[in-house]
């Protein structure tokens, strides 16, 4: 195997320590303002699941949770099939660093065999993601160079003091520089939307975080392998900010209108 | 403490049986066709870290993975807070049964504080509950006889043979016998739409189980007590059914247009 050369590969490599268990390291590329952008610790935590010798098919469904944050340096992930039939299996996954737990996640993994199927959520129309120009990363982010986003509808607007008229974001994205879909980057894709949905009503700097996520994967790794590098559209919305939490419930589609995965998530927020 | 009496607290009690370590038992109203109803036994693991010592807080985020079906009779239900800061406190939680890993699920709770609020996701308009009549049992599934189910849209539709134009159902719920709404009765009704969205789009029957499904609860316990035993508005739609899955996207409303939960799940199903 070559080593692997781009960012988010160096972010998300696991070294196998023991009998379901890794060690992983933070990648500067992927800072955020306190720790690693939580994309790329979701990306480690079903990495581990990915790579484990008793893997079984693909991702259906994912979950994590962010406990605490992780400083920069080594950390460790353990990963444990609970339970495997003939088509599905059960993982219990845990990010730790100095004895405290950082992250804990589920996964349901499957053997998907083909079947009578529908997109029932509705494709959004939006321009070509080649007419509309990369947004610029965000300075206190800098995994936010990590990504090509190009806005449609709903970019971050920290500056202007309006709000937008609702929580919704439509963006290209895709990998900076280029990388070949797969779960990996999927996941981390699916934490990548800015900004939080209550920054686009209430356009005012206040601390902020994703607490918990949940992902389902639509897409097998043929669908995704078939994709390659081009950009995804993401479309999030919000349904409830509420009492310092905040939720978002987004999309991720081909441009050809395939939807390869929906996510779910709620933030923190200090008022 | 007075003995309990309603069925869904029967088939929620946990007795300690060690440090973090109970023990459940099926109750058969709730049963479904093999084993009981994925909403009680989601019920039953929130139930594991709500009346656990070391509770901190209410839950904001739950997420239950249903790994093989759950035989009648007695369980143990593991609940282990992993971690706890001043407002938020972590769990992995797993129901077992025979040396099996029957579910297993994280729960994210925290202290939450008054903070700017805003319902963005929209208000169904819908008859009142009491115009719409009680929709009768389905007979191969016992738990639909605990639930009041009146339907504004996408009722079950087996018999029709015609596909619904669309995934959504729109219905008024609540325990029946009325039981004062909690965070047990919130989480197993978050599992408590009929039909599965691939059958209102596909009516045959055909094996149809939910895998994963997590919950984001927007009330404290103060919002749900205030509710107290009324019916509320269950919101439920389709995004994508593909090779052997199907999800769901729901809502749990106040008749005043509160909304209390936000539910998300993708289900097994065969060809």
């Amino acid at each position: 195997m070559n080593q692997p050369t781009h960012p988010l590969d160096l972010a998300t490599a696991l070294e196998p320590i023991g009998e379901n268990l890794w060690r992983g390291h933070t990648e500067p590329s992927y800072a955020n303002m306190v720790g690693p952008f939580g994309g790329t610790i979701a990306a480690t935590l079903i990495q581990a699941a990915l790579v484990h010798p008793a893997r079984l098919g693909d991702p259906v469904a994912f979950t994590v949770n962010f406990a605490g944050p992780l400083p920069d340096g080594d950390f460790t992930v353990s990963a444990r099939a609970v339970r495997t039939t003939r088509s599905t299996q059960h993982w219990l996954i845990e990010l730790g660093r100095d004895e405290e737990t950082v992250a804990t996640a589920t996964a349901v993994f499957a053997l998907r065999r083909e079947s009578w199927s529908s997109t029932e959520a509705r494709f959004p129309s939006a321009p070509a993601a080649s007419s509309i120009p990369r947004f610029p990363a965000l300075e206190r982010h800098a995994w936010t160079r990590c990504y090509e986003m190009r806005f449609v509808k709903g970019a971050p607007n920290f500056g202007s003091k309006i709000p937008a008229p609702d929580t919704e974001t439509i963006m290209w994205m895709r990998d900076a520089p280029p990388r070949p879909l797969d779960f990996v980057s999927l996941t981390a894709l699916c934490d990548a939307f800015i900004p939080g949905r209550l920054f686009l009503r209430r356009p005012k700097w206040t601390p902020f975080a994703t607490v918990s996520m949940t992902n389902y994967y639509h897409a097998d790794t043929a669908m995704l392998a078939a994709h390659g590098s081009r950009e995804l559209l993401g479309v999030a919305r919000g349904l409830q900010i509420r009492n310092g939490y905040t939720d978002q419930a987004g999309e991720l589609w081909t441009p050809e209108g395939e939807l390869l995965a929906t996510t779910y998530q709620t933030c923190y927020f200090k008022d």
